[in-house]
């Protein structure tokens, strides 16, 4: 079997994406934790404060799956990326900061989520995503060139559904921070949708017909 | 040996599982810690400040206890489990997804233990806490249907033992959950046991007579 | 090659030493950060505000130390325990539980350094210290106890060596507890040299006669 | 292939690296977390806020940088060094505390940026990285010496290459520690080139007549 040189270059990403995708929980303030006994809320009360705390809630649920779909998507080049160089892991320096910034953004469109008519959270949210989507073109795009940091035994069908989705993903993204000047809903709803087809594998090429396998879905 | 595809799977959710059980300890407030050394409390308040710190050391002993048994339930699930995709990853973020939220119901229960008349925290727990049994089921089942992502070398006495033990997992957490709305002590206590069988192992099956080999146990 | 089947247990720890020795840095405030560039201290100012931070500096020098010396000391357990189970891996989330917790009487003792007449901070200190040396005796116990844990190709004498090392341990540490009690810097002073006896590794055997190599340092 | 070591000594140091990074970002106020959704700012006010919290982002940006850098040269060492024992651990232990300290003078320089006429925050900046350059080649010197903790196929030039730009390291930090006393900007400017200087790997040596492969940039 070939080796693989990026093992650490993954440790510490995935050590980037945990303490990330953990830390907005901190947010969720845990209502009278520093009153004394005899001073706590009633059952009533106490719900009520739970239930103000919706915004962090609908944050930390939001940015949950947005850093899991993105550690996915890592996950999923790296399967591929068997090698490793100074600019490869500069590049993906480059991705984990963008990363590590998604929970701000996130907070923001959740709180603001009951105003629509306000545009500045969806506006910073959507740009994060269209700086996001550029990163993850820019690494990808330096690995796969001449197959640069591949192994050699890599599947190219894979390779090229991934290069195309890709290619696709920059422009739908700007598209939404467009949105977001005119209709913050429109703009979120779009972003959802663009998370969900990047969760999902790319499809593979529709018609291989100088492949020796029989394709099993030809349209 | 056969290959094992789910490593990097495993170490992400090991760096949650890290980042989620030690984040509770910022909770536990170090007294004076932004005093002048002229007025630093005598022993006597020291002692007494941090002795009214209890529900906040038993909140951080309390859910250290129960994601430590989440992650040996987690580590036991993938002794088995050799094989990954999309399906399983996004079944697996949604259990980290519940596992990072315990700390929140369990400060509440922790902070609430001197009022056993209020009931909001213990359904908050016992929610939690079927919702997470549901999750360890979903990734189970998924992962075992028709050993779909195990290796070829499975010890199927192993996998059907969990099976079983999961099986039996979300009804009596429900049961839990129904009773905090009416006796939260036993509530907790029936919560505490659940946790107790969840960090054993699951017993294999009592009687083999058609293995080859000479059962230890036949009782 | 044997294989190991601690891998997730020590990549678990890891992440958990490295959350819990990290954290401590969040204590050490950032001078007029909130304030408004033209609020900002001057030269002076911020020099003296910076001082005044002395006792979180000094806590955090601790507590990496401390923890430093601990994960050095799991490493070294480690690379003779080859095999888990799951009551080590309860006793080794014992372990962890009280290695979270250090940076808590550490951030005390660094603040009451300035009050040795005060005897609060050093007893908690020695008291956790206590703790910790039985947790680590329990783990090492429970691997060694008749080879049961290790490895085929265990290295016998090092395995003794540490025994009789840990064996060592718990005691002197009861005994800096007690003279917490009377006289804190001698307490810290003992814990101090206990540290560093823990960090280097154990004395191998004086004199093996028995043995076919020539021992080196027969004396 | 010849065994290494050094896993848990990398996969404690990622983690540690992997926290440290993160953790910035929690200085990052969300504007209007707490706000009830009837309180929420308006756009022009969100801006505003969001504007008035650049020397964070700023610094953000710079820790993320700097702590990658360093991660980049710690990976780049390890590729080296194969073997681990006490001293390596410890002298590993103290580049980390350093490192994790550098979000502290990191903040304190963005903050101070528009006071170029102060100079404490670019002194404690440029005084950690001189001692951050002294920990590195610390590290590298007791490695490498003698080839003591290398593995037996060594990359002798790769590591020769490495050895003359560390030994070139702490003087011009020094330098640059020297320059803050006078001229902030100038300092920080310096400070900027020795980053961007260690992140691109070693030259290789100049010339290598001696060798059977023909050298392709002999200039």
């Amino acid at each position: 079997m070939e080796e693989k040189e990026t093992g650490r270059l993954e440790a510490f990403s995935d050590g980037v994406f945990a303490v990330a995708i953990t830390l907005l929980v901190l947010n969720i303030k845990i209502p009278g934790l520093d009153l004394l006994p005899g001073q706590l809320p009633n059952d009533a009360q106490l719900w009520s404060s739970l239930l103000n705390e919706w915004p962090m809630l609908a944050a930390y649920t939001t940015s949950f799956a947005t850093i899991g779909v993105m550690w996915l998507n890592h996950h999923r080049l790296y399967t591929h990326i068997k090698r490793t160089n100074t600019i490869l892991m500069l590049l993906n320096l480059l991705l984990l900061l963008v990363i590590v910034f998604i929970p701000v953004p996130t907070a923001l469109v959740a709180e603001y989520f009951v105003r629509p008519d306000m545009h500045a959270a969806a506006l910073l949210y959507s740009g994060t995503m269209v700086i996001l989507a550029v990163c993850f073109n820019l690494l990808w795009r330096y690995a796969s060139y001449h197959n640069r940091l591949f192994g050699k035994n890599v599947d190219i069908h894979a390779v090229k559904a991934i290069s195309r989705q890709y290619w696709f993903g920059p422009l739908p993204y700007f598209l939404a921070f467009i949105l977001a000047l005119f209709n913050t809903p429109a703009s979120l709803i779009l972003n959802f949708f663009l998370a969900l087809f990047f969760a999902i594998p790319p499809r593979l090429p529709r018609s291989l017909p100088e492949q020796s396998y029989q394709p099993s879905e030809p349209g």
